[in-house]
């Protein structure tokens, strides 16, 4: 099976979504591509683990891409792909829930 | 503190309705009042256990309410509150985004 875009339906994408800490994720990176550093600036109370295991779990979704230029020292960054990006109307009504009834 | 209407926020939210069925319920739910064997027969694989766990979630946050009708048998209803129902949106984009990429 070819796990590089896993088939997402309307459970699936809920789950993905529910994990903790992957909204927010996805919505810093909602904003172009990012160093792990610069996520973590943005969500300064993750863990490098955690942000580590959600980043590998997005790649496996096909959310996110990593991108490694091999400069000295090596510069690694993480992208959200087509798939990623079109998360953006997620994002943005999740946002208005929430604002809307806090 | 009043835990009858949690506030929710943007990872919050996120949390919520990315527990196992919770996002399925809702958009059943969507559809007007059910009662509890009605939600069953249209989300057959959860069991009786984990639909009555997360009616009573949706409840303490404030998104679902519980009616029950003094009848012979007595009759209960769950319908989704305002909280609950302003959650379409969400349902729709989370829909259209597995859908596209299904």
């Amino acid at each position: 099976m070819d796990t590089s875009t896993l088939r997402p339906n309307f459970e699936s994408a809920f789950e993905l979504l529910g994990k903790r800490w992957t909204g927010l994720i996805i919505r810093v990176m909602l904003s172009g591509k990012q160093r792990f550093s610069e996520i973590h600036v943005v969500i300064p109370s993750i863990s490098d683990r955690m942000l580590t295991k959600r980043l590998k779990e997005l790649q496996t979704m096909g959310i996110v891409q990593r991108r490694v230029y091999p400069e000295v020292p090596v510069r690694i960054e993480y992208e959200l792909t087509e798939m990623g990006k079109s998360l953006a109307p997620v994002m943005d009504s999740v946002q208005q829930w929430a604002t809307s009834w806090a």
